[in-house]
């Protein structure tokens, strides 16, 4: 499917029409997908039926017309893939946002372009709820069409397999940021091409997705406070490490130590690699659990909800029990970065607070749908600290870093290194724009991290109560923009504004 | 003077002898300075001089009597050269704190060795003028001995003195954090041995340091607001990039546009590599204006001072000639990690508050006495980044990381990597134990990296107007750990600390 050699054709460097031919077949799906509200909308008699339908529709006809005008012919290309990647997360939040404002929902199409990429990007940072800064009142969440809620989680789920796929079987080809680690592992082959194992590779982890999806589903649709619709619109959030709830208070509006549980639970399993998962059900057992990416992750899940949780009993003078329902929670919620919240983490006592601050710069394991830096890449750069100081003791030596019997090769340290300094600076930049909006510091640095790390509620002005409704429209596009930007790992966005995209 | 093969010798991994026998001589040094203050407070008549008598001599007699006992007779090896650079610093400060206490001056011994290590750390953070935790009121700066007030300037002289040459002559051969990348260029060979080089290199940059703070003292002095122990204080404060004043309010004290300005462009000057400013003295422009790091250091600087100025300009509504003044006096005090001020940046608005706490994460070039991550590693990482976006296109070539004609090599990047990964480790770790303490997130962080970054000023409860002396004891010696270990770039002490530093 991908020519990196880019040999023996005459088509241009950058083949726009294979572009649109398959921005067109995305277009189409996104449009299909819209029919699931819409049929939400039918059964709950909503009105907002007809916003889907024309959406729905012209998305359909639109997609399917460039899909056969535009009908790839050729091998996909390094750059095209860069393109199509980059434009099917705009494209599909520019298109999705409209049944927010057809329907009368959401006044500001920017507003519901923030909310739809937020969805998409499993961010989960919503506008809902708050006034706007030109005084528009947004409906509460739970005021809104229930149609309209499925959309928010929909959006979620769709793009966490998008995510999936991406990570697992796309980037590592790119060479994205460290990503290469799982070139031969999961692609299946080293090789350029690989159009047949592309589309196995993802319907088998799908297959993994949707069945993970529908088993939180039945637990938590035989919970008495949770109907059908809340049931499902969860386990979509949970499976993307979303955090869009349809209550106001997310999954503190339940009250219920079982959904925290069984929610606790799968987004510690969403925030671990789907392949992992499917060689788990495959009965391959020694893998998952002998995966050092998987264990690191339990390890610090586990130190970070004893330490927050301690903090929480012997310092906020929580029950122990409460310490380790509301610590666990919202741990595992920012360390896979869903988002979901059952505390007001911002209103701890600053020890058990600090620790989750510093969880937003975590992130689920490579090829999960959680955002962020990701363990894989803190490990490896752990290990060369390890390394770093054993190098010093001994100069002579040649000591490679090891993850499990594999080598890393210096140029994925390199890659590492640049994720990590791309990372900071957007993150910087995030954070000096929103306080030039004048957001006190938690306020733009939160706001910028928990959009670049798909986190969604942040700190200070954005805290786990609070939402985006007030911020500058033009901080909604740069808002929305970091979240596209992280949940793409960075480079496959920023690659595209640099000059050796457009010239050889 | 370094043996880094340590071939065939009987002697012991770890020679304590040699060890012992250089920090006596470093003891007598120590002792021998202490005289200074001491003469100090005989010309002003203060009841001091005691105090520094019943210091100096015993740490010259027993800093004598080590080295005679102790005489060092074979070539230092780099196990022996950590520990005694990392002792150095301690054992300074364990010693150079007598005087605050034997004077009175200071109930707590704590708080005595706070204000040393904070001294010869080049930090400038300070105890004075707060009440301790126990309740203690310390007195303020102005209410101290004015011998006392010149132990605290040259201790960050002398401080800067060790930091210059321990830079640019003893680390590159330690293979410390990139700074191998000076090994052929300052220390004027690559082989292991570089006893007489070690000496001449160090007059030569002491000559130039020593010269540069007589500029600065005559062109103070000079000015009717500052008298001559006015004038050497803040010399011997500059050059090291320090921050101590001998005023309550800092530099602010004495309100004058000159002072400010001799101030600043002495600040920057100390935040330049030493061996650069010798090579320009000696009449080699090109090399001084053709460095790479001096440039980018430059470049910042006057892109921040831009910014900043141009935030309290217009969105702080400063007076346009204020703006610059205060905007480019505190943004050369932090990138420079001096922690002089002029005016209080905590109160400023969002937008140019944030950008002077980005600047806490820069640091002055190698080899000044500027402390924090310094723009040699900052320029390294971004051309990496650049490198990595050309190599996701060009995945096929060869690019390396080029700095002027220089090819630097991978392990150096890998050495780059894992410094700032420790140095953001060693930050969380300050600022969680702050929080443990109970400090807000701003107060927490600020702490942590001014200290690491030895900067001395922060944020929240430790603003530019504050002081240190309410923090725990236990917090202080946090604190001032923090300061040494970021001093001595980090891997010189840390290194200690490991299993491989005490076996083979
Ligand atoms: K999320
Ligand atoms: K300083």
């Amino acid at each position: 499917m991908i020519d990196l050699l880019e040999q023996g054709t005459n088509r241009p460097r950058i083949d726009f029409k294979i572009v649109i031919g398959i921005l067109g077949g995305l277009t189409f799906f996104l449009g299909l997908s819209l029919l699931a509200p819409l049929g939400v909308a039918l059964i709950y008699n909503e009105s907002s039926w007809q916003a889907f339908l024309f959406t729905a529709v012209p998305a359909m006809i639109l997609g399917a017309s460039l899909f056969y005008i535009f009908k790839p012919q050729y091998e996909l290309r390094m750059r095209e893939a860069f393109l199509i990647v980059s434009l099917t997360w705009l494209l599909g939040s520019l298109i999705g946002a409209f049944p927010f404002t057809l329907s009368g929902t959401l006044h500001s199409y920017t507003d519901a372009v923030f909310e739809t990429m937020s969805g998409l990007s499993t961010t989960g940072a919503t506008i809902l709820g708050g006034v706007t800064s030109d005084g528009i009142q947004n409906p509460a969440i739970e005021d809104i069409d229930k149609s309209l809620l499925f959309w928010r989680s929909l959006s979620h789920w769709l793009g966490g397999m998008g995510i999936i796929v991406l990570t697992l079987a796309l980037l590592p080809l790119l060479g994205i940021g460290g990503m290469q680690l799982y070139k031969a592992e999961y692609s299946g082959s080293t090789s350029d091409k690989l159009t047949p194992r592309i589309q196995e590779t993802a319907f088998l982890l799908w297959s993994v997705y949707v069945g993970m999806t529908g088993v939180q589903f039945l637990l938590l649709w035989v919970h008495p406070s949770m109907d059908w619709f809340e049931a499902i619109n969860h386990a979509f959030s949970t499976l993307a490490t979303g955090g869009f709830s349809t209550k106001n208070g997310s999954v503190a509006g339940f009250d219920s130590v079982y959904i925290d549980v069984v929610i606790t639970v799968f987004m510690f399993l969403a925030g671990i690699n789907f392949a992992m998962h499917f060689r788990l059900l495959s009965g391959d057992t020694k893998s998952f659990f002998e995966n050092r990416e998987i264990r690191f992750f339990s390890l610090l899940t586990v130190l970070f909800t004893v330490l927050v949780s301690g903090g929480l009993w012997l310092i906020d003078n929580y029950e122990f029990g409460d310490a380790l329902r509301y610590g666990s929670f919202q741990v595992v919620s920012i360390i896979t970065t869903t988002g979901f919240g059952t505390d007001d983490y911002a209103l701890w006592m600053p020890f058990a607070s600090f620790l989750l601050f510093l969880l937003f710069f975590s992130g689920g394991t490579a090829g999960s749908t959680g955002g962020g830096i990701k363990m894989i890449r803190i490990l490896i750069i752990l290990k060369n600290v390890v390394r770093e100081f054993r190098q010093i003791i001994h100069p002579q030596a040649v000591l490679p870093v090891r993850l499990g019997n594999r080598i890393i090769e210096s140029s994925i340290l390199k890659n590492i290194l640049g994720f990590f300094v791309v990372y900071f600076i957007i993150f910087g930049i995030g954070a000096l724009i929103m306080s030039l909006m004048g957001y006190d510091f938690m306020s733009s640095m939160g706001a910028s991290i928990a959009s670049l790390g798909n986190i969604g509620p942040a700190w200070g002005e954005f805290g786990p109560t609070d939402e985006y409704a007030g911020v500058p429209y033009i901080g909604k596009w740069v808002l929305l923009m970091l979240m596209m930007i992280g949940r793409l790992e960075l480079f496959t966005v920023l690659v595209i504004f640099t000059p050796w995209f457009w010239k050889n």
